[in-house]
């Protein structure tokens, strides 16, 4: 059998099996914040979501509510860069790059997403929401770049 | 040249390697149930892709439908529930955990979202949905949290 | 500590990860050119994002646009598409397929994804895009084949 261990011995690695699981258990968090405000905000999508769902005030509940729909379009936006992240970084980690370099993309990566998070929900006025997602953004064409030129093979 | 085979030859890799592909087919289904229910209901989104794209008909098939809207929020359920499991499962599988533990991680987490699929598109009364969707939810966490114990370095 | 750069030696891996990182950069691309329709067409999903958010303004701009909407429902195509190609992918590069084979799976996905955002932006009329996403699904399906012959163990 092999030792499927030693990947996870590898100082990189663990570092992006770390900072990948954070992220995305962030990810995983939104759907607790779009239930919270379904609820509290009484904005479902599915006639059998609602507490009462009968007669006039099943009607009154199923609707799209603003802040429902910005914590949806932050999910959204989790998985267009939190999946690209998590895709590039499992190459880029295989690339054999140094320690410190791949830590300082995973780190910044993490934060700016975190931030990004608080930016949209809060919602802090712009350009926060733009910068922080732009950072994670360019860890990730980083990474991409150094996967690319390790490995490229067309 | 290295031998990849090593990794397909673990046990657990290839417990991990079945239930992943399983759950990705399971989502990639989703696309074949949307364009049922767009053809079968009429409900298209994009002018092109209807049937005869001519004169007042086009109006009437460019629009929304709330089967075709039931499975579309199914499909992106699973993108925003499956995408992590790949991703944290891949980690957890390369942690080294038990065989018999990896195995019931991955079977409860497949069962729990094909039942999670049937309970959306029947649809059946809450909390069958729900609590598939909560029970999948657990199984990724369970895992993420013996992925950051086996391997946090932050 | 173990050798990382094994897996990046390997042929078919170097081929996997090439591909996956051009097609995961192509649904990144899908982020810019969302924005640059939102900007250019005027029309944003949060207050806060607009140019000049004040007054009757603000209310002109916070809606949607169906050139908007197009470029986001092949976001979100390529996000159900590519990401089981990147999974299914990298199940299929670690259980040992000939190169030849591997790499024809790799390029037909990728310039079938690249034609498919072609096809759904110009917009071409159909069956062009329904045949590049056809082309693409069942390159995935095809890997999701091999991998349960090679892996399954239920």
């Amino acid at each position: 059998m092999a030792k499927l261990t030693q990947l996870i011995d590898n100082e990189v690695f663990r570092a992006y099996a770390t900072y990948a699981t954070i992220v995305l258990l962030k990810m995983m968090l939104m759907s607790f914040i779009t239930a919270y405000f379904r609820i509290s905000r009484k904005a479902f999508a599915n006639p059998e979501d609602m507490p009462a769902s009968k007669g006039e005030n099943a009607k009154k509940v199923l609707r799209t509510d603003p802040d429902v729909e910005r914590v949806r379009r932050n999910h959204l936006n989790d998985l267009e860069n939190i999946v690209p992240f998590f895709g590039v970084g499992l190459l880029y980690a295989l690339s054999g790059p140094e320690l410190s370099t791949a830590l300082l993309h995973f780190r910044i990566f993490a934060g700016a997403r975190i931030l990004h998070t608080i930016a949209y929900l809060t919602p802090l006025p712009q350009p926060s929401r733009g910068l922080c997602w732009g950072v994670g953004y360019m860890v990730t064409i980083s990474m991409a770049y150094q996967v690319l030129k390790a490995a490229l093979s067309l």
